[in-house]
């Protein structure tokens, strides 16, 4: 039995029915040897893509007066720190000055900030936690934004190679975030064209049919020689939606996410490329287990997104969510990695930088 | 992968720290495979026993609400539920109509009902709940009283073998109770010489030094015939007092218990008997490994327990508590069943119920 403990603080939403928010991210960890202290900023039935949700949202308040009762009795402790889904402005600012405490009493401290804010062009938080978030970008660790989450936090649109780098040198150099990673960028003709050859996908492809995952480290030594690497990922999408992906891949980066690079097994790897790497490997692993039962579902429990009809039938779209939920419990020994699976590494891009825009 | 889900509902309280109520349950039914829906009853930074905690109560309104909304959405669908404490008379009303409609809804349903009264001659929660808990046994399938709280329930106080045959009679027929385990006792002398000799500890011990733990399942067939039988085990009392551990013990019986008697692996064993080896197995075993965890720490967190030191210095209680967490995430093995550890059998106790009062 080690004396060393693994704590992680979890700061996320909590459903009772279904794997989204913390549901979705303290199983894992735990699984994977973590002490999880978890402070639940919503308690709700289930996600909101059932249409139909209710419970009820920690206020600002409450969530600090935990903060400071944990405080008080010496269990602010964590030697990491998970965010995601706060809800709203006040919320997120006491989340945000307990990041900026931990990130004080402990240089060391592991902050992975997840900053949800929408998807696919949509936001779907309001305008005014923008701001924060980005106080809050300095304080983290890692970052796991998808590409829209990145688009609203640097105002840059990730049209072309050179609109990429700079959104990834504004998050890198003005909010002093050392390691990013970019969860999901559909696969454009112009993207596929500037990866690295071994990293494209085999088969001809269109632009929805793959996601491309691109994670970036930036490191400053003594002497202020800036490193930089950059790796990237390309995955097959799977069809239709499923909620707490994204809650589940940053929970896996975290656990996976060791500084040391002794941790690496060769030059191309590095302490986050190798994280991202796991992570996708569950991630993706424990998704085709979802949608391969969700296929095996009968008919009624799995119709296909179609918001059309969703708007003329709501309960097709809470039968289909239902029929989505992960299947986290039966993956377990996939995230324990008892269960070998398709191993998913990200590959070094070496001439990412190279180009001066 | 199979089809077959085992869902579990728990209704219990949650801490950001620690482990009892729910975050000593829902860890261990995952592990063995069960989906949880998680419904908080409170959200607390840690358990009552530091003395300084806080957070928030679910209302009986929100605890409704979110029920409602998961019976909308389809998803009040458990076969199983695990109920522990409930804050306040009017949420554990709600919590019981609940039960009373999935009963209704599902005969087949597993009902665990711990009925969190209070321990060791002191009642923790207000009387008025009292009637409540003692209305909701009706409809459960299993209770876990420690032998304080049968006594609360049955108003028989008991202090030799006719009144401890009179109240589990109670429990069995004035309150339709068909499985009751009373899941500690201590083993005074009178409760010693009734024991089946190879129940009772082998050596010579103090009446502080063991712990019983009684188990009686009552059943009916159609021409009205009842069966009944009772088990026994006797296990060593650790040093102090560690939080959660009826809540870990409650999650295990509900996991390992298979009304069929296949199960069972000879006519010695019932079900439930069954179950509760499982579970005292497991929950000692546990125990002993946050036991010698908590020998291992520093002297400034391995306090004693002492109500007069701790008065004088509230910190003294608050480092102790931390120091007895239970190792849950360390000892994941062992709830798998990983890890070998001594089993311990319930034992038939064959002539419990032969003399008549």
């Amino acid at each position: 039995m080690t004396r060393r403990t693994r704590r992680v603080l979890s700061i996320q939403s909590h459903v009772a029915f279904g794997y989204v928010g913390g549901k979705a991210a303290v199983f894992p960890l735990q699984c994977l040897g973590y002490d999880v202290d978890v402070v639940n900023s919503v308690n709700f039935s289930n996600h909101s893509g059932y249409g139909r949700f209710g419970g009820s949202r920690a206020s600002a308040t409450e969530l600090s007066s935990i903060f400071q009762i944990m405080e008080q009795n010496g269990l602010l402790i964590p030697e990491r720190l998970l965010t995601g889904y706060i809800p709203g402005a006040e919320a997120l600012s006491a989340v945000k000055e307990l990041a900026e405490k931990l990130r004080q009493k402990n240089p060391e401290l592991l902050y992975l900030l997840d900053p949800v804010l929408g998807d696919a062009g949509k936001l779907y938080v309001a305008p005014d936690v923008i701001p924060i978030y980005r106080s809050a970008l300095p304080y983290s660790t890692i970052i796991t934004p998808n590409w829209f989450e990145v688009e609203v936090l640097t105002d840059v649109q990730i049209s072309d190679p050179a609109s990429l780098r700079r959104a990834i040198r504004i998050l890198h150099d003005e909010y002093r975030v050392p390691n990013v990673i970019i969860s999901s960028i559909p696969l454009k003709a112009w993207l596929k064209e500037i990866l690295p050859t071994h990293v494209q996908p085999s088969v001809a492809a269109a632009d929805d049919q793959f996601l491309a995952c691109i994670s970036s480290s930036s490191s400053e030594d003594e002497t202020g020689r800036k490193t930089r690497s950059v790796h990237a990922s390309c995955l097959p999408c799977l069809p239709g939606y499923f909620s707490g992906v994204g809650d589940l891949f940053s929970a896996l980066v975290l656990a996976h996410f060791h500084p040391s690079a002794d941790s690496c097994a060769d030059d191309t790897e590095t302490p986050l490329s190798r994280a991202v790497s796991h992570a996708l490997t569950k991630t993706h692993a424990i998704l085709t287990l979802t949608h391969e039962y969700s296929e095996g579902l009968p008919e009624d429990e799995r119709l296909a997104t179609d918001e059309e009809l969703d708007a003329r039938e709501p309960e097709r779209k809470v039968r289909r969510m239902k029929g989505r939920e992960l299947r986290l419990i039966q993956s377990q020994d996939i995230i324990r990695g008892v269960t070998p699976v398709e191993y998913r590494r990200m590959e070094l891009w070496t001439d990412f930088w190279v180009v001066e825009d």
